[in-house]
């Protein structure tokens, strides 16, 4: 059984399909990128359809009960997830709305700047802003987990530090091991693993470097080094793999409606487009050779339940839940 | 026990209050008259704040049977309603979204005419259209109780015939008792009755006339003569109350944004302002004299019930239902 704690793009039957021949029980699935609340509300009846239409594979989890109870139906467990915090549109009460519909994943900044903190992207990271502290405590209420992975690091630290719950990286590596803005620092892990938070280490070619992409052994060795750093409870697998994506779509996610220019994201001016994924991970269903890709790199049994589920579980334990929202 | 099927204005602790004294176990609010879907939001992050803000006294309500709960506990069920399908920008998806937020009433048009169908100030009414047909279907399959109070006849006749379930028209009188435009023909309220439907009868002076606001015992006769319009199951009570209506609020109600004139809603020129509340019916609590007032215009014990909220609560069990939408 693994966790994916971050994938992207448009899923479709085929993609539930591959996952569950990967034996990924459990995703985090990105509903939208710079989308203001009506569009995320659009992107949530769509995925609504889309389960509806596959409910014989996968479901819409909101609990870790509930990803156990798809599980043990054979089905993959849906976890619905933001990489931005438009959707409240500077709105604290939108927090528990999209709390109630399901939301459990937002992350607080994608790559640029905004009322929350700052992106990993921006010259100066000028830490947690005060709107950011205020849905930081609201996320912790309403039960959703803040993500920080496109987060700058000082935004990080400081979000870890105002969050009454545990915090993830969804989505992100060690910059000791590859450096790049995307990738986090080792204050950054450190915390993380101090204050029962994970990191979701990430198989995109573009924050992972094409050593650690050759061979599975060679990634999960990278894993190795992270759990030297931050502790075998906060690592954990966010692919950051992305379905059916084309250029109009890496065109959205990098440029939204932010700029008139070109901006690459995680990639660059030398290869722009689609990163090649892993020699290891050229389909989705080769996800399941990670568990013995750990083993062989030296990981016990139960690491490697901790590496690959029972260390999002965990997390999931703590911040997600239902928003019974004492209304009723 | 009575359920008021309709209500508006700025509700606050006193108004909880009053109702409760007033007898009255439930009532539909409404969020909101001309709101698009972010404004809709936030009307409900409001409610929410003011139904946790008086925990003690008052909750939401999404069933008939929690309406039964708050009651018990001595607490007033708040039931979310718009008088208005704005709300839903045009997006038939969010009609779950909303009704998974509570909303459990949405009125098809307001005073103008919309993308559904025809109000009953149109110069012509085409009867319901293409989107209106979506609508009422997928707010049957979601558990939202259609409401027609300000639909023209035409168009609430095509909504009759096209709905699943039986609809209510929340508040509004019989067009045979008192003319306005605002009222419902006798074709209308036998169809409601023939179709398991519902109508409130109002206490607003503009739309119930002088003779029936002199006393209960009238207003209570009115309501016999609708019963013999539609029958016993069929009649219930809507007053369209509001508390704390100031002008910039009826200025709101009325023109929205629609209109750089003036518009005077169901009021007029002469009388453009507030409308005096039935000599009766001066303060939210003298509500409590109307089950006397049946009785004595010769309804029996179980028809006082059917009235003052058998017929409601029939019609919300057909109708509301938690959208538990198999998505997990």
């Amino acid at each position: 059984m693994m966790i994916d704690g971050l994938q992207c793009g448009h899923f479709d039957r085929a993609a539930f399909e591959s996952l569950g021949r990967a034996g990924v029980a459990g995703v985090v699935v990105t509903c939208g990128f710079w989308e203001g609340a009506v569009e995320s509300l659009d992107s949530l009846g769509r995925w609504r359809d889309l389960i509806r239409e596959n409910a014989d594979i996968a479901g819409i989890a909101t609990t870790p009960s509930e990803i156990t109870g798809l599980a043990n139906e054979g089905k993959l467990a849906v976890i619905l997830g933001y990489q931005n915090s438009n959707l409240f549109e500077g709105r604290i009460r939108f927090v528990e709305l999209f709390a109630e519909l399901g939301v459990r994943v937002v992350q607080l900044t994608y790559n640029n700047q905004n009322e929350l903190g700052s992106s990993c992207y921006e010259a100066e990271d000028g830490g947690l802003a005060r709107f950011g502290r205020e849905v930081i405590l609201e996320m912790n209420r309403a039960g959703m987990l803040v993500d920080c992975s496109h987060v700058g690091n000082r935004t990080t630290l400081d979000a870890i530090e105002a969050s009454d719950k545990p915090i993830a990286v969804t989505h992100a590596n060690a910059q000791s091991l590859f450096d790049h803005k995307r990738n986090k620092s080792d204050d950054v892990i450190r915390a993380l693993g101090e204050t029962g938070g994970v990191i979701g280490c990430a198989t995109y070619r573009n924050i992972t470097g094409d050593d650690y992409c050759k061979t599975v052994e060679a990634w999960c060795g990278m894993l190795a080094r992270t759990v030297e750093i931050g502790g075998v409870d906060t690592v954990a697998i966010g692919t950051d793999r992305s379905h059916n994506f084309t250029a109009p779509d890496y065109a959205w996610m990098r440029q939204g409606r932010w700029t008139r220019g070109v901006d690459y994201g995680a990639a660059s001016a030398a290869r722009p487009g689609k990163a090649p994924p892993p020699e290891w991970f050229q389909d989705v269903e080769d996800m399941r050779v990670i568990p013995d890709g750990l083993r062989a790199v030296g990981f016990s049994e139960e690491e490697v339940d901790k590496i690959t589920h029972k260390n999002w579980m965990r997390l999931y334990e703590a911040t997600f839940r239902k928003p019974k929202i004492e209304v009723n």
